[in-house]
């Protein structure tokens, strides 16, 4: 993502692997559809597209207190699982308002704001990245789900990143990436930074991957997450909880990476988290292509609900995490 | 399937659902290709297939006993984890040994034995379907995976035959069925016989299956099988292995739908269960459509194998095996 005033300009993540696409937005509209149609994802960088929209928001419709919640409210509704993109839209109106109500002061603080947020996202990952990528035991092999690269964060990654850095550092023996339907997150994003970035990998089906951790390949599972309640459940991209099960049964460790941020400290377990559920048109084809015939629904949730007793490690930037998370998360949640 | 002596006709599952292509197979070589390709596929059909290829193989290559020795094995060796298909190719071939050495007697042997082999699966469908559809509560909601219907047995499925008896007896709520990638027999094959029959459907991604199993909504989860090994651990398509897990977990019966002839009573345990590995060329894409960039490779297996104590009963058209399987197998199997 690149910020430029007074619009942003995206990477349009559908398009790829085959096409890099650059779209540049200039309405709160705008965003909210590149959000929801999925232009830009992962959790991540969905903080900082809440943050860059309020930007757009102070540009298109004003500076008033009641502009800026409205637009605050309308960003935040468009994915309701993915805390940080409400987070990243919140503080950064809360910033806004902090300022004196003047149009000029109130958009520049809005900007700066976004631009500091993209920064900190690049220095976090980085130090997420390093204590992720030292618990991995020297030669690991390592199992990850869906997109968590520099795609989803703007930085390089978080579970993604983990994998990068233990790479560089020389630990990693090999990267198996699911191809995550309906969207197929690592099939076209995974396998695009993994092949860009050098690193030993292999695709599977998503079905492959039970087997896969039982085969005894693999030394861990690492993915990231969309919002992590206080006792560790986590909601992360569909098919995260049939992993953590799998590999629970194997005592193959199973690790969440996320910032700091995703940890949601007005929600106490998994079964406050919302879930979004998306078109059925996602399921039984892909890119306009249809497999399944007309007819049939579809059962297609975004994300489920990974029970803490199943996480080995919560990773954050900020240090890792571990059972009982009760208390270890507060006490993240509660570093200055 | 068709017999035609001296051919066979094959419904080209590959082109589902958007074409329905008759094959006309004249030669071993044919069928050999039919049967990799997985034009032909599902194991009960793939035993017709084997007793059909040896049909062939008697109109081709004549009927001497290194012929048609030479031929089973060929056939045999096609797909190595399903056991029907050699099963299928060796007593067909049994069978026209024990006639006298005269080509027209054995070939005449070898095509009646393969028309008996479809009436016999046409019957013990519908009485596997019985047995199994007897097991379900009253409305239940039933989850299953790739494809066990008509067009995996000849006759109306197992998994899929049992969940249409239920349906047809008006025990059945819902049926859930998955893509089933990377092939995606669920999608294609599953999805097409469910709305034929009016069955009340959704399909799911795979990675959406532990989130289904979790939230309640189902109340069996059943599959069919390629081999059954005698302590009941069970190979079967790629993914089964996770659903079974994920079953347990929530306290959801996994059942084993599979014609009596799927236990291989020369298995002792899953480990001796070859696993066939496909193309890598399968993941990462589908029909001609790619997604993912060149340059990784796959891990690509096509079967898994569900230890037996995870299988809540195997369902046969002889009865219901449950543990402790070592003997129950061994009656079922003991069975005139």
């Amino acid at each position: 993502m690149r910020l430029a005033a007074p619009a942003v300009e995206v990477l349009d993540q559908t398009m790829l692997p085959q096409r890099e696409v650059w779209l540049r937005i200039e309405t709160v509209a705008a965003m909210c559809e590149a959000i929801a149609a999925l232009r830009v994802r992962g959790a991540p960088l969905l903080g900082i597209c809440g943050a860059a929209g309020m930007a757009l928001a102070g540009e298109e419709r004003g500076t008033t207190d009641g502009a800026l919640r409205a637009a605050a409210e309308e960003i935040s509704a468009t994915r309701p699982t993915a805390v940080e993109l409400s987070w990243g839209a919140r503080v950064a109106m809360h910033a806004a308002l902090a300022e004196a109500d003047e149009p000029g002061a109130r958009r520049a603080r809005l900007w700066q704001f976004a631009g500091d947020h993209m920064e900190r996202r690049k220095r976090e990952d980085l130090a997420l990245a390093r204590h992720g990528a030292a618990l991995l035991p020297e030669g690991a092999a390592v199992l990850t789900h869906c997109n968590t690269g520099a795609l989803a964060t703007g930085g390089i990654g978080t579970a993604l990143g983990v994998i990068r850095v233990a790479h560089a550092e020389g630990r990693l023996a090999h990267c198996y990436a699911t191809e995550t339907r309906p969207l197929l997150q690592g099939a076209r994003l995974t396998a695009w930074e993994l092949a860009r970035a050098g690193i030993p990998a292999s695709l599977l089906p998503d079905t492959a991957a039970a087997a896969l951790i039982a085969s005894g390949r693999i030394q861990a599972v690492i993915t990231g997450a969309d919002r992590i309640a206080m006792n560790g459940d986590s909601a992360n991209k569909i098919g995260t909880y049939g992993l953590a099960v799998v590999a629970a049964r194997h005592g193959v460790p199973f690790y969440i990476a996320a910032p700091w941020t995703t940890i949601d400290a007005g929600c106490d377990s998994g079964r406050e988290i919302p879930i979004e559920f998306r078109p059925d048109e996602e399921v039984g084809g892909f890119g306009g292509q249809r497999w399944s015939p007309e007819g049939l629904g579809a059962y297609n949730p975004a994300f489920d609900v990974t029970p803490g007793e199943l996480v080995s490690a919560i990773i954050t930037e900020a240090g890792v995490a571990r059972a009982p998370y009760g208390s270890s998360l507060a006490e993240l949640v509660a570093q200055p």
